[in-house]
This record gives C-alpha cells, structure tokens and sequence, in this order.
C-alpha cells in the first residue's frame, strides 16, 4: 500500500519534498492515514483542522488533531466556522456548506503558506460513493469518471493544486495501517446518519449492490479509472472543437459559427454547450439533460424568432451564421458591422472620403481600368470593397438604407430580381442590422450591398473601361485611415 | 409517442418503405406493439416467432402470433427450439442460450427473405436495465453506453442490421398504446422469475434507485444516450490510431509500433489492447480490467524475458520495436528477416549473386564513383542496400553470422568502437534474429550490418573513387530476382 502511495504522490499527484504542503486532518481515519503517510515520506507539512461546530466532541477532537501535529512536529492551523449558519445564510445544504467552507479554509492556508498543493483523504471508497452519486443524478462521463488524484484548475483555485493521495486505497487498508501504526483516529458519528444523501449510498445503496453482485465497488472503482481517461481524451477533442468553432466572445456572449458547430460530433457539441454555459454562467448547477438537447436542436430548427429563453438566464440566437449565447443581462454586440442612422440618406461625390457612425468611413474613386486593376478587383478578396463598372452606373450615387419592398438583381443569379429583404435573410444578415445596412445606390437600383454582393448590371466585365473602387472601412485607432 | 418513433425508423433505424423487415414477435407487450407501429407505417413485414419449449404456454403464444399476423397480412415464420437442450450442450445459461438462438433464427429469416433489417422491441426500460447489467459486472464507455438504435456490424451479421425502434419508447407508453389499440399481449411469467438476472435487476434494484432518487431511469437512460455519442468519438479516435501504430498482422499475431502505441492517450491504448485481443479471439469474453492493465504496463516494464503470458491463450512480446499479441498455437512471423545458417561463413566474389535460406538473395559489384551513382548511394533509402568506398575495404569479404565478443564501429559515432551484441539490442534487432543475422565482414572487422549500418571507416566520402554495392533482397516469385 506505501508504495503504491508513494508512486501515485510522485507521479500523479506531483508532489515535491521541498515545498510545504496543507493537509486537511478531521482526524478520522482517512485523514488521519494521509497525514502519517506523508510525514513518513518527508514531506513539510501544514496540518488543517475546521471545525464545523456541528458537534458536541469537535472542540476535543480539533485538540487531538494539534496533539498529533505538534507530536509529528508539524504546524498546525484551525479555524472555527458556523456550518449551520453559513448553510442558511447561503442557501446551502449542510453537506454542502460544510464542503465549501472546508475548501475556503484550506486553499486560504495554502495561499498564506505559500504550499504547493492542498491535500485531502478521499479515498476509494470515497470515489465509489461519488460515482454513484453521479450516476444517480443523472451524469456524463465528467461525472462518471469521479474525483481525480490531481485537479489543476480546480473549483478553488487556478493555480493551487487539489491533490487527493489516497483515491487508490481502500477503507479496509487504511484501518488495517492504523492498527499496524498504532493510531487512533476520531470517529465521526455523523457518518452513520442516514438523513445525509452520501451516507445513504454508503450504507444502503453499496451493500444492496454488493449483495446482489459480489466485487461490484471494485468494478465501480475500474469503471472510473477508465472513464477518467476516455473524459481527458474527449476533454482535449473538445478544446480544440472549441478553437474550430468559436466566432466570438465577450462580457456576456459566446457566439459559434453554426456550421462548423454543426459539423461537429453530437457528443462535442454537448460539451461545447457545456463549456459555453459554464463560462456564462459559472456557478451554475443543474444544466441538464434537457438544456443540452434543447440547444443542439435548436440549430437544426431554428424558431421563427431565431431566438429561445435557454435556461439559467441564457438566449440562444442564431444569427449572421452564428450560434449566440447571450446572457439576459447583456446585448449583442452590434458595432462590428457597419450602420447607418434610421432613415439615413446621402449624395456621394467622387472621389470622397466619408465618416460613418461606429467608427467605419466610405471612400470612393474612379481608377483607369488597367488590366492590373482588374486583376486585383475580380480577386479582392475584402467584402467591403467593390469596383463598379463606372460606365453603366447612372450617377450620382446615394449611400442610404434600404426602402420598404426593394428589389435587387445580386451578381451571379443572371440579371435575376429578388426582395432586398429575401436577399439579406439569404446571406445571413443579422436581423437587427438589416433595416440600417447601408446601401449604395444609383438612380433606380441598389448597385453594392457592402459585406456581400453588388447587383449584376454594374458588375466589371471585359468590356468595362473605367472603374469605380468603393470601400468601407472600419478606422482603427492604431492604424489611422 | 408515434411521431417519435417514426423519425426514428426514418433517422436512427434507416429503414425504408419498400423491402421487407423482419420482426422479432415474442406476443409480449414490446414486440406486439413494434408489428403494429411497423404495420400502421407501411413497412412489409415478415414476422418471425421462436419457440424456445420453455414454458407450456408456448404453443398457444406462437399460435396467436401468427394469427395476429395473418390479420396484418403479413408473412409469419415459426420455428420451436429446445432450448433448455442447447444450453447444456454449449454450456451456456438459459438466458444466453435462449438470446444466441432468437438471433440465429431471426437474422437466417432475414436472410431468406432478402429483409432490409432485423427489428426487436428493446424498450427504453430495457435500455435501462441493460446499463445497469453493465455497470453492476464492470463496464467501460462500450458497455455504459447500452444498445443501439441501429447496429451494423452486429454480433450475429456483418451485412443485415438490427434495429430497436422502441428503444426511447417506455414501457408504461407501450401499454397505454396497445390499449388505445385494442391488443392483447401474452405475458410471460418467466418475466417475474427473480433467478434470472435481469429480472432481478427490474424487480430489486430499480425499485430501490427509484426509491432513493425518484426518476433514475430516466437519467441512466439519458446517460446511454450522452455515453453512446462520447463513445462513437473515441471509436474513431481508436480506429485513427489503430491506423497510425499497427505494424503488422497476421494468422495468431498483431504487432503494434511500441513507440507509437505508447505515444497514445491512456484510454485509446486501452481500446486499442481491446480491439488487438477481440481480433485474435473473436469469441472470447470477460477481458478484465486488470489484463488490460497488464498489457499497457507491459509496455513500459518489460519483463526480463520480454514475453508475459497475457490471457486468453495470448501471448505477450517486446521485440525489434514492437509491442506483439500472439496466440500461443503461433509462432512470430520470423522469415520477414535475413537470417544465416548456425555458424554459416563464405568468402564472396566481387561480382557474385548469392541465394541465402528465407529466400533472401546477395548481390555484390564494383561501381565507379561517378556524381550521380554518389548521389543516389547517399540518398539511398533501402536498409539492406549499401555502397561501399572500395579501397577502403581489406579485401576479400565474407558473408557471416556475429563472433563471440566481436565489435564494430558504426558509422556516425566518429569512429567510435562498440560491442556489436550491444549494437544490435540498441537498434532493436530481435533477439530470437540477432545470432544468425548476416554479415557483411572483410578481413578484421564487420563492414556492414545489413538493414542497419555500415562501419564508419568504409562509408563513402569526398575522396571515393570506386564504389562497391551490396544488396541484401528478398526473391519475391511474383518480382523475379
């Protein structure tokens, strides 16, 4: 058992003899194990004792706790904390308060002792119980695959490891070495109380199915040993889906492109989804099943409102091409494209030079069409930029929006009429920004919807013998005009 | 509950309207209502019953089935099975006995009737119990993940699939629908004999989760359901890796490229020792955690004699780089190697053509050191083709297996002389070949260790005037010499 320790503190809980590590002591016999083990193996240590103040023996057990440190010449820090009222106070169950304020208080002394690691005594058994607490309530392979022996980032701490030694051993070995060490732990009776959830698994659920097949904790215990690994290989499928996929993001809002979100493996598209909400919305519990599905549907059959109240707080829109998770509280963000004022109008002089609102300026010129030049038109690959063949043009131009029930002829649908407002759901026009898209327009027609198409008569062709360049311009602070 | 089910065929099941499905009709609540939801849709039915003689209603079971199907209109196929006599004869249980033969008849009807599918009624409870059959005897990502919609390749056919279109339908619908309908199933009261397994799972452990956290069936089958796309994923993964490290295969033997096959993520070598075992003992069952443990440990243990006795009849090898599954009725592939005869020694002419055993043949010429014969020695790319600087070599060769003790400089090391018995283990010849491998040697040293190196002094320099080519081939009959 020492060795199969020793090798799972070096290898994977990678732990240094050099740096003072927190152990987190009850004083029962887990605790109590991985505190002697990892003094026999040298490492400096920071003893940590919470009281709960839950029970009468906690004062008499916290003093046991500073007895054995002081007798192994370790320090010893302790902290009192009102569970119960900590537990009302923050809506929390008492199993869920006395874990939050135990991990405050033990990650605040590894930060204090500048430690490398907080550990803690979970150990196999412990990781079969939270396997089924998983399984009962409803888990993927992040839960399934249960605790790890090393959590970098942890709920706690970005930089601060949680470390967990003794996740291979089991109880019966434990108190099998404190006998052999002549130790005595504390027993928690609080342990036996049936009203707690974990303890109902421990003492009615394990023996029901131990029962039923003999070995099956050990089974559980390999069972997550395996999902574990099969989570970090989808784990790293998953971030990089995430690089792949991800269009934007900001205070508030995550966006995908819908398309390569789509192409994406069901089960990737889960865990996006996951990780997308979870940065929203951090401390949210309790995304479920149902969530999950609701967004990956959602993709496949859009509302006609292209929007849905998700869960948590959370809309998702669809919207320019892509998948928006916005958070209630937030917009999306809309000064990446360019718009005019409601109503806008103006007449353009050429050459000009013209400030539009968010930061985008217009600039036209007329330009020899040289074959060089129409080289460099037909392969520009920049969308807000147009060359017009300027002869067909009946000028002057206007830079305006769009009219109620315009038509337009885009380029490459062969002089064919459609709705200006068909046309800008077609190419994904955001919805919002449709109405102040600004147009430039001659007399009687739309000739360039900047972003993505002009209208076919004013297309360059071989004939074409001067051009008309149009660019719309985001201005930059660093890189002037 | 038929709207769902009738993607499902469409989307999951991928049948179509226009050839035949063989249905699996116990008479039970399940499979009556699949004929019925298959008949109301239109699909031609060929509905099969197998009469395992188990119980002595069975007579009138089949006899009312193939009413039911006489009413429908649709083909009916019968066959009676003593079931109970082919259990003790393949020493299996009642229940793998009476489920092998169910899937033989149906999937021969099926290929009778030139059916597009085999169709049973696994229910999502099914699914559920299936899940936890699987977790209670320790599964990985392929047992969790439960059955599938659509199967193919199958246990029981690569080529016809079996769907289960029931499998997201409850029971509680399937007996809401079948009254609505107006059907009667047969209930068979083997369902409630708590010596089969499963049934105990249905009527022990599923009453006692849903006591403990009401709504567990529904989440274990939503976790199938997260579970099957994770694991399709990491299917790919493995048969991308499977790619990337098989070095060869062939009767009784898989060898992976150990240096590639420790390069993988954890669970993909485990997937991987998997797949390799499931090829070479296709029928086998309850590979443990612990054997595929050992084969992953293997690899970075090797044991002094490089061969562990795995399980399953398999055997375990480290050599010439690879990491080999064998069966213990093979031997290793060896005649892929140039081997000599115990002791084998010849002096060689210049030029000679030289057949050695294995059907490996030797040619040795002379060559002037023109430009482009130097080029094409330099960039040689064939291990067992060498050119040589003629006047370096103390002629004449021989042709010869190693001498005790004997040493050799190979080329690279700036001279540097090693024992050629450590050469040949750093370059990971195999042991069983290293004794009797070829050598290309001159008066007092090792010239040339073919598919490996030369010896520094007789490389081909700036100053070559005459080069010496040796080739070491394999008489392929088809290639000629």
């Amino acid at each position: 058992m020492l060795e199969q320790i020793h090798s799972i503190l070096q290898n994977n809980c990678k732990l240094k003899t050099d740096l003072p590590v927190v152990v987190g002591v009850s004083g029962g016999p887990d605790s109590l194990c991985l505190l002697d083990v990892l003094w026999q193996f040298g490492y400096p240590l920071v003893v940590a004792h919470l009281d709960h103040g839950l029970r009468s023996e906690s004062a008499a057990e916290a003093q046991m706790v500073e007895q054995h440190a002081h007798r192994i010449g370790a320090r010893f820090v302790f902290e009192r904390v009102d569970v119960a009222a900590y537990a009302s106070q923050e809506g929390f169950t008492i199993e869920e308060a006395a874990r939050s304020a135990r991990y405050l208080f033990l990650f605040e002394q590894a930060r204090i002792h500048q430690a490398q690691a907080v550990a803690v005594g979970h150990t196999a058994n412990d990781q079969v119980e939270t396997v089924l607490m998983h399984l009962m309530r409803g888990a993927g392979l992040s839960g399934l695959r249960g605790m790890s022996a090393y959590n970098l980032p942890n709920a706690w701490s970005q930089v601060m490891p949680l470390v967990r030694p003794l996740l291979s051993t089991w109880r019966a070995e434990i108190l099998t070495y404190l006998a052999q060490r002549g130790l005595q732990p504390n027993i928690d009776p609080s342990n036996q109380d049936t009203r707690y959830y974990r303890n109902r698994l421990r003492h009615e659920l394990l023996p029901f199915l131990e029962n039923l097949n003999p070995g099956v904790s050990l089974r559980l215990w390999q069972m997550a040993d395996i999902l574990h690994e099969e989570d970090e290989v989808l784990d790293s499928a998953a971030s990089q889906a995430w690089q792949l996929c991800l269009s934007t993001q900001g205070e508030g809002y995550i966006a995908f492109d819908a398309l390569a979100f789509a192409d994406q493996p069901k089960s990737l598209q889960r865990r996006l989804a996951r990780m997308a909400i979870a940065r929203l919305r951090p401390g949210q519990r309790d995304i479920g099943y149902e969530t999950i599905e609701r967004m990956l549907e959602f993709l496949h059959m859009p509302t006609r409102t292209n929007l849905v109240d998700l869960a948590a707080g959370l809309n998702l829109v669809l919207e320019g091409g892509c998948l928006w998770l916005v958070t209630h509280e937030s917009d999306l963000p809309v000064n990446s494209w360019p718009q005019l004022e409601t109503g806008f109008e103006q007449l353009l002089e050429i050459p000009t030079l013209l400030s539009l609102p968010g930061d985008w300026q217009l600039s036209i010129e007329f330009l020899p069409a040289s074959p060089e030049l129409k080289v460099q038109a037909i392969s520009n690959p920049d969308p807000y930029q147009i060359w017009l063949d300027a002869d067909e043009l009946s000028l002057p131009l206007h830079l305006r929006t769009r009219l109620p029930g315009e038509h337009f002829r885009p380029l490459g649908m062969a002089g064919h009429s459609l709705k200006l407002s068909d046309f800008m759901v077609n190419v994904h026009i955001p919805r919002r920004a449709r109405q102040n898209w600004p147009l430039v327009a001659c007399a009687n027609e739309v000739a360039w919807v900047p972003g993505y198409r002009c209208a076919e008569p004013f297309a360059i062709s071989v004939r074409t013998q001067r051009l008309l360049r149009i660019a719309l311009k985001p201005v930059s602070i660093n890189a002037g005009v």
